[in-house]
Formats: C-alpha cells, sequence, structure tokens
C-alpha cells in the first residue's frame, strides 16, 4: 500500500523513474521503430554500454527484471546437469521463487559472509567435490553467481572477484555477476571495480536499472559476444523480450549519455553516507557493513514497531528474540527532507549499543 | 531498423504509447508505492476491469507482455500429464520459441481454419482421445487455448465460444482466451463478443496492453478468484512479476477509464475498414476475412518488393511461388495520412485478382 | 489381461527373455560387482556392441527402456531453444507421455509417410524456417529423430539414411536412431543397413533389447565416445541409471555373443514372412508395406472382433467408419504352432479386398 | 569393477536377486502377459501389499529404481510453485543428480541429526516461512519427503512419524517416505513402525526392492488411490513405466508371500548385529548409531586403506584430517564366512577409540 505520508526507504525501486528517462520517453513517443530490440535506440544503447564497459565485442542485451534476467542467462550458460553456485543469501536462492529450478537448475548454496562469497569457501567446495568419487551422481558445478554489490549491501574487491574468477577459469565455469544494484557499488567510495573490470573478470554480468532510476530494464552484458548463440530466442523462450524493446533502449540510451547512471548512483550513497554516519554517532549497530545504498540497522522489536510509523522502512529479520534488522534504502530519488525526516526520527529512538 | 521516411503498418506495436498513458506516468512519477502490484493504482485498475467485464469476485494480474502471460497461465492451470490444446496458428503453438514445453507442457494442435479452431474439430479430438486405449501413454488434454481476434484478425462469436465451453466443461478442461489484440475485437462492427462474455465462457482470459496503446502490458482476468492459488508466486517464478507492479496499474487505469481502450480500438477498426473497403473496389485478394485490426493481402511478389519501398508491411507468408501474403496492421495511433498514403500507394499496383 | 488360452500377437514384449539370458542371469546371480554399469559385464558387453557396430571409440551406455533413453538423449544433445525433429507417427511425438516436452524440448513434427520421414521433407522444412525472419521467435531445430525400423515396421535405406545425414550435416543437426526393435530390421532381407551403417551416419542410436529378447534393456552407441560429457549424470537425472547395471551388461553379454541379437531377428521375421506370404495369397490388405515384425491388416470391424477372440491382435487404428487397422506382432518367441492358429483363424475371415 | 576375491560389504545391491525371484521369472517365462503393469502377476502383488500394509483402497504402482521414483511422486504430489522439504543429507537432495530440480522443484533442506528431520526443526521452518512477509516472492513448502530407514541407517519411530504427520496435515504439506532399505527397517528389533503404520501416516511410501534382494524394483505406496488422477501417465513421462510390468509383478508376489521381503530383512540384520557386537566389544567408534544394515565406522586413514585391500567397504566421508568414515552394508546376501572374514580383518586393525 501506499505510504505519502511518511518519507519511505522501504525500497530503491518505490518511484516511478528519473525525469530524464520519462522525458526522452514522451519525446521518442511517435517514432515507429522495429520491435524486440532491433530498432536504432537499442541500438545505440548497446554501443553506449560496450564503451562504458570498455568490451567493445561484447554482446547486450535488454530485460524487464532481474528474476527473468538471471533465468534466462542461467539456462542459457548451463547444460542440463549443471548447477549454479551462489551465496545461501543470494537472490536466486531465496527470492526467485524457484525460478531457477523451475528451469531444471539446482542452486548449489555455499556459506556467504554477509552476503559475498568467498574464494576460499568456493575453492574448498570445488576440491571435495571432484575428490568426491560418487561425485557423477551429483549435480555439477557449471557456474558461479554473485551479486555486486550483494543483497547484504556488501561489495566485493577486485581482488576478490580475480580470485573467483581464476577458480572459474580452472575448473571451466561460467562467472555471472548480478548488478541488479550496481549503480550503487560504482558510486561507492569504497568501491575499486568498474564496469570494465566487471567485464574482464565475468563471462556475464548485468547492469540493473529498476533499483538503480529506470521505470524498469536489466542490461546484461556478455563480454565475449559469441558465447551465447540464440541468447534472443532463449530471452523469447523466458517470456522476456519486450515486444517495444525500444523502452529499455531509450532508457539506458539515457542512462548512459552524460553519465546519468552515475549520478543517480552518487545521490543514493551521499544520502547514505550522511545516514550511516548519523549511525555511528548515535551508538546504533550496523548488521552487515554495507558501503553502499542499503543500511541495515538492529532495533529492539518495539523501537522497530514505533519507527515504523514514522518512517518506511524495510522487515529484514530477526537478530534474536527481542531484536529486528531493518532495511534502510537510499535511491537516485532520495531528497535531503526524507534523510532529515529519517535522522529526527532514528535520534528519538535509544540505540541498542554497537555490537 | 527504424522506419521513418515512410508510414508504417508492420504491427500495432511499433509506437510507445496512447499520450493519455505518458501523462499519467509522468503526473504519479514521484509517488512512493509499494512494489509487486500492491499498490493502489493496482488495485484501482483491478476494480475496473471487473466492473468492466462484469465479474466482481475476478482475479486480475497484470504482466509485462503475451508470452510471459501464456507461459504462466498455463503452467498455473495444467498439472505435468497435461498439454494444452491450440490452432495449429496459435501464437504458443508457432511464436514463442518454445515457452509452453519450456514448462513441460505439449502444445496439442488441431487443424484450424483462419486461425479458429472449431468446436466440431475439438469434439472430435477429443472424442477420438478417449476412444483410444492408450490413451495414459500420451499427454492428456488440460486445457483449450483460443485468441481473440485471432492471429489472422478473424474473430469468434459468441455461439462458437459457447460451443467451446460446452465440451471444456464436459471434458473437465480450462479454456483460455489470449487477447493480446482484444481492444480491436471489442471495436469491430462484426464482434458480438463482450468483456462480460469472456468472462463468462472462460476460466482465464488477458486483455491485452502492448499491442493496444499501452508501453506493455497484459491484464489476466480469472473470474473465480479461487481457481489459482499461488498465482503471484507462479507469475514471480517465470519472472513475470514486474517491481514496480504500479507501472502497469497505473496503465490499466487509464485504459479503463472513460472508455479509452474502446476508443482505442475503434481508431484501428476505422482506418482498417476504410483499407478494407478500398481493397475490395479495387479488387485485391484478402487472405484472411478479417473484420479486425490486421489485414492480410496477396500480393504478386514483384509488387510485393515495390510496395515494401513505399509502406512498411510485414511479410506472413508465401501464397505460392508467384504470390506473397502482406500483413498490414493498424493501431490506435495510425493516422488519416498514413492511410491515404497507403491507399495511395496500393492504387499504383495492380490487383492479382479476387479469389 | 493374460490372454493365455489363445496365440497372442499384440506386440513383441509379451514374454519373458530368451531362455540364454535368464540362464546367464541365474550363472552369475552370486557374483559381487560394482553398480551402475561400471561391472565388467558391461564392460565386456560395451566391447562387443563396439565390434558388432566396427565403432572401436564409440561411447556405449545401458538404459532399461525405451522413453527414457529418448529422453535422456535428446535432453543431453539439445540446447534449451532448440527442439527436436520427428516424423509425425514418431513414437516420441504420440506415445511418451510428453516426456520430450517434459523435459523442455518440442517435437516439431513434419508428415511422415508410412513411419517415415523423408530427406525431401526435411529440407523442405528447413529451407523454409532458415527463409523465416521471424525464426528467432521460434524453437530452433537441433535433432532429428527417426526409428528403425518405424513405428509402422517400415525400413530406412541406407541412401535415405545418408540423405538425412547430409541434412543434418550441413545444418548442424544432431542425427538420432530410435532402434526399439532393431533386430527386426537387421534381420529383414528387405534391410541394407548395418550396425556399423547407423554408426556412420548417426550421432547417436540404440540397440533395443526389450522387444528383442531381452528382459529390459537398451543400448546406446555414440560413435564419438566424446560428443556427451557427463552423459552418466544426465541418465542419473533422468531416473534411469540403473543400481544393478551389470543387470544390462549381462543381456548384452548374452545378445551380442554367437550372435544371438540376430537369431532373435530372424526368427521374427520367418514367423511374419509366412504371414505376410498367406495375406498376399488371400487378398488381405497391408496397411503399411512393412518387411519387419510388425504387419498391419486392414479388417472389416466385425471381422476384427470376431477374429479378436481367437487371437490376440493390437488396435492400431480405424482405417474408416467400416474397417479396423490391427497390428500383428511376431518376435523372438514366436512358434510355429501360433503361425498356425493364427493362419487358420484368418482364413476363417473373409479378406476385405487389397487395396 | 568386481572384487571377487574378497569378501564385499560396500553395498547392499551386489548381487543379482534372491533365488526364489530368479525362480519365480524362469517358471513364468513363456506366459504371454499384458505389458506396462496391467498384468495378473502385477494384481496380484498389488493385492499382497495392500494386505501387508492394511490399506486396501490404496494405489500400488511398480517401478524399476529409486531415483525415478522420488521424481515421478514428488512431481504428481507437487504443483509448480512448490518444493519438497528434506533433510540436508536426503538421497533426493545429495545423490539423485539433480533428478528434482529437473522437474522444476526445489529441495528445501533443512538440517537434519543422523540423516533424520526431526518435527522440531520442520515445526521452525514452517512457523519462520509463514511469518514472512515475502514468502511469496520464495518456493511454497508442499512436500515433507524422509526416509525410513535414513541414508545413515537410523530409523524414525512410530511417535516422531506420527508428529510429523500433523504438522503436514496442518500445514497441508503431503508426507511422502522414501523406503529403498525398508525390509531393513521392518527387521530391525529397534524398530516399532510397521507397513500400515507407514500407511496411515503418509501420503504415500515406497517399498524398496532393488537394495532388499529384488533384481530391481520398487513398489509405491498410495494410501488414497484417488489421491493422484493419471499417475500412470506421469509414470510414463518420466521414463519409468516399465514395458515388462510383469517383471515387477513377478518379483513382488515373490517378496510378499510367505513373508520372503521380512526374511530377506532379518539376514541382513543379523549380520549387521553380530559385526556391530564386535565393534562395540573391540572400541571401534560408530559413526552413526544406526540399528539397520547399514554400519559407518570411523578408521585412521591408514587403517581404512589397509582393510580395504581385505574387505570391499564404501567411503562415506572424512571424519576429520586423521579419518575416514567407511560404509559396512550387509544384506539378504550376506554370508556367515563373509561376516568372520570381515571381523577377522577388522581384528587386525586397532580401533581409533570411542568417541
Amino acid at each position: 500500500m501506499q505510504t505519502e505520508n511518511k518519507p519511505n526507504f522501504a525500497s530503491d525501486y518505490l518511484e516511478g523513474a528519473h525525469p530524464a528517462i520519462l522525458q526522452r520517453l514522451a519525446e521518442t513517443n511517435t517514432e515507429q521503430t522495429s520491435g524486440y530490440g532491433t530498432d536504432e535506440h537499442c541500438e545505440r544503447a548497446r554501443n553506449l554500454i560496450r564503451k562504458a564497459a570498455d568490451c567493445p565485442n561484447a554482446a547486450v542485451h535488454f530485460l524487464v527484471g532481474g528474476t527473468q534476467t538471471n533465468a534466462a542467462v542461467i539456462d542459457a550458460f548451463l547444460r542440463p546437469y549443471e548447477g549454479v553456485i551462489a551465496a545461501d543469501t543470494g537472490h536466486i536462492a531465496v527470492h526467485e521463487a524457484g525460478a531457477i529450478e523451475a528451469g531444471g537448475h539446482k542452486v548449489l548454496t555455499l556459506a556467504g559472509e554477509a552476503g559475498k562469497l568467498s574464494a576460499e569457501t568456493l575453492k574448498r567446495y570445488l576440491h571435495d567435490f571432484y575428490a568426491d568419487e560418487n561425485r557423477a551422481h551429483a549435480v555439477q558445478p557449471g557456474m558461479v553467481y554473485i551479486s555486486q554489490p550483494t543483497e547484504c549491501g556488501t561489495l566485493y574487491s577486485k581482488k576478490e572477484l580475480s580470485d573467483i574468477t581464476a577458480l572459474c577459469r580452472e575448473y571451466a565455469l561460467a562467472f555471472y555477476i548480478d548488478g541488479a544494484r550496481l549503480a550503487y557499488a560504482l558510486s561507492s567510495p569504497k568501491n575499486d571495480v568498474t564496469l570494465s573490470d566487471l567485464a574482464a573478470v565475468s563471462d556475464a554480468f548485468y547492469i540493473g536499472g529498476t533499483k538503480c532510476g529506470a521505470l524498469f530494464g536489466e542490461a546484461i552484458v556478455i563480454p565475449d559476444k559469441n558465447r551465447l548463440p540464440h541468447f534472443i530466442t532463449t530471452i523469447k523462450q523466458h517470456g522476456a523480450l519486450l515486444a517495444k524493446g525500444r523502452l529499455l533502449g531509450i532508457q539506458f540510451e539515457t542512462l548512459f549519455e552524460d553519465d546519468l547512471y552515475f549520478r543517480i548512483g552518487s545521490n543514493a550513497i551521499r544520502a547514505a553516507d550522511k545516514i550511516r554516519s548519523f549511525l555511528d554517532t548515535h551508538g546504533f549497530r550496523q548488521y552487515f557493513a554495507s558501503p553502499t545504498n542499503q543500511i541495515f540497522i538492529v532495533l529492539k522489536n518495539e523501537d522497530y514497531a514505533l519507527l515504523s510509523e514514522k518512517i518506511g522502512l524495510s522487515f529484514w529479520e530477526k537478530a534474536d528474540e527481542a531484536h529486528t534488522v531493518a532495511r534502510i534504502a537510499t535511491s537516485w530519488a532520495t531528497t535531503d527532507e526524507q534523510v532529515e525526516r529519517l535522522l529526527k526520527a532514528l535520534s528519538e529512538h535509544s540505540p541498542c549499543g554497537k555490537s
């Protein structure tokens, strides 16, 4: 339900779209274009992304949402006897209603730390798997899936990604990076991973639009354009080929002209950093050390209830019987006034103490 | 590729959206709403549709595109051992890249006539199937799928639909109607089937937005709201649950206020009727007797080539070695000027003769 | 139900197994062997088959039944966006309860003639498919499936197979041959296709055991052993990896020592030829010109009913309102006495006339 | 590979079948019967099982192996949006090569204890699931799967099963019990769960043949015969409908006449108890407290290597860097002489100490 009368930090997809996108949609509305991504807007957007990620030979495809993107990419890379490795908090493992399994593939979950899958954990799993005499009776690992930033708002460093890449190459696994909130990674001062790095370390990644200022849309980048033959047919089979593909082209054109995508990220990070600074100063406990647009705070259950009356928050999980983890998400649309109202509301609740 | 310098009749989804929709999206852009269709715009759109179709107990769900809609609905109704019956020209049988089979279900095709599946054909199939001693080794029929209007632009009458419904009830089959272009059926003077009739005869149907003036979007109507438990999870599993569900709610709100959906259809039909009148007068052969927004004309191959230089047309199929069937589609966006230019271009080509 | 008091020609899998197989199972019963096909009997059977088919580098896998064999092989060869081409009478298209679709793949049916898919039909389909601008929205052809002998008892000649192979290579399609009744092809005097030829023309074929004298079992031959990596895991995933794999090894060892497989075929063909000769002499109409162990006769409905009281027959289909097509199948187990009783029963019914 | 020169305790499916089964197959070999389980042997076996489990209205189906049985049953019970709950050691979660996911369903693993899923663990999961506001975006629980005995040889008590049943009924979950080694549960002196109890507490269970004296075969019991309409078609679609179904009927007829199934279990338990007694006396550590035919001993790595030269054992897992868990399985076929040789070999290795 709508929550107009209080600032809402429940997620980063509460509003429509960045105004520049709406304006461009209006300007191009009467153009007649061919469908399914064959139009000139899509072509231009593809080139802007290839340039931004410094991968001129990449295939770039535009889909509407994250779950369909993950399902289509994973389906396209894996053979039927293969599964996809993910952290146990990975979006595909938890919140996609079994979309990967519906495509016939097991999600092989490994224990993550604050949402991150470490190269060591991965290495141990792979070592054990290939040491198992009965492994032919088990799902074969075929891909590693991670999110940047993770579902917990944390970031992989360039070194951490390279270590995973090395393992993937050693074991012939595809490496796929879910960038649903990528703008908020790219704009974080703690981040050392560029679009170009993502193209260098992975077999595929996607640049999220839905949660980063677009009405909707995700741009899949496959650095080696020959890697997935007939991917269009796979996309269509997944019901994920938008008839008016231009809508995606126009949006990503807008996002990647004039660095709008990065400016969108910066606004969210500036707001989040301001909130984090306040939390640190006032002794609030943060559940994950996130440097991006998501902040996870631990509140007494009663404080969580009271705060929720003033501010839209997202329930994350119970920290223990008496405490709740709440998520605060900033976005391209977060205003200074909203942040002030949040900080004011927070200041009315005693912190539960640093961990 | 774009074809800006000539009028384009290649399809009915060449432009963006009806201006009223864009305007509403702009007006609501800064509202903060909850996601996944739980917002007030969706709720209001659902009620408008329930009222328009006179089915107050219907469940109404909004999805982005036709293929994902068909796949999700069929998956939700069928059991694993069941298949869906369709005319051999049915969209699910031909142009959805195997989306239904990817969900594990066979499309059981029967011979259609100008895109229509007749009750007699269906009855004969069902009789033979249940007379077959080995039927336990075959896919069990579980649903009948038709399109209104059909892929050939033709219409089922109310009587024809009722006859199919009677068979479906006799054989315990679900009956599902694909309304990708429903506005163009509802506005055709030859049509005698209302939204309310569709709700009465079927177990589910969808009201197409993508091809009828929306940016995108299809509204599934399930007259008995308890028929498909957990359908939201099925939609999510299909990657078809739009995060910013409000975008669909806002569009269908706009379409079903002030009868916009019907006015959109009327514009297309008026243009198509004008073209059909010209074709009849000038001796052009129409491949199907379509009373909706799609017109299929038979042209000599060389005429087809020449005409295509002046007007955007869609190749349908070869009528024979020397003749091509071309599709002309009008839409909510078709202007008088575009029609005039089409007729002028047509008049420069001698007709291939009435059939 | 059992039909002990009358000779039964309803199918070729009415009895247990050739006595030599039962004897070998008894002799080896107390051996302790490793499971899942890793035992010495399987290894020996693989080598016997490699030798018989003159393909020393083949991978050979043993599965229990035909449907699971077809599903596993097709699943292993195809990518998700691909379908398998078959004649409309193909077993996978009709009598496998949608097993191929359950694996996510469409069966692309083409019109066959007496069960055979011709190279011309295939060529036309492929030509048209690749000429279609919208083919990216359709299931991509990935494999050709045929049966030798066909479900109608007919045979492909070596030339016919080579023509299909040429098309498959031109269009990069896998070519797979279902040999559920292969013994009855190999032993037919009209046959010019050897096991070695099958290995040369196809990417995979299977040697049927269930219908050819084994208790159960089908031997998949993949001439290029590197073609299907991790195929064991695919077999396991399909629930088709027999724990006591030795049972399959022992049976195929027995079948391919001393040419037992060919002798089994010969017995069935000799019996079928005797029946065919009688039918020709007495003016019975045969529905398909089958030179193998299946005979399809057209009978007046009342004659079919009367004959069925004396002889076990299989209903095939209605030829027209007044006539029934019945199938007579001989096998390794058919005795002279059974044939005599069949001919006696047939002679009591006036033929319906040659076609 | 075969291991003829040393006693093999690596599994319980190393030999062919109990001699009574082979004899019956030989005696019935020339009978002509109809296929796919419609013969009189299957009908008689079904009735014997209905009587043994005291469930006269049960549907009973015979399949070849465990993986296909699990996949078919789970597929038949679940809706596409549902998953199956299992202990993390459950066979379907680990050793079936993703067969359940290939059918589109997630295996929802919960932490087990020595292979057992407790009602408390289940209750906590279900409570948390239904308390989660975002549960519509997650796979819905639809079934509980357990094994009796478990993969670790442990047993559920009647009380433990009833507690799970109560939760299943409360949450509308199907309850399915995998009885691959059921004979060894039924014959254990520690067991208080009868076949009749299994029929009372579950929605389906299967009586394992492959690991309990049959050549192959598992008998699915569905206490309410109307629960799974068209299950034969589901079985066929899974490639799991044996053409010569009689082979399964004959085997289960033999197993359930004269209590052969129970005598088979008793032999294995007697041998296992003798080994356990020796292990206890000599200070060997058992990894799980199994009262059935599987024994898990912890050995120093070097002792494991030496012992493996004399006795066939199965590697289970590493207990730690220095110790290996080995599995000893007895069966219907285990002889006193084999046990003596095992004990002699064990006595030559110092135990690693009780835990």
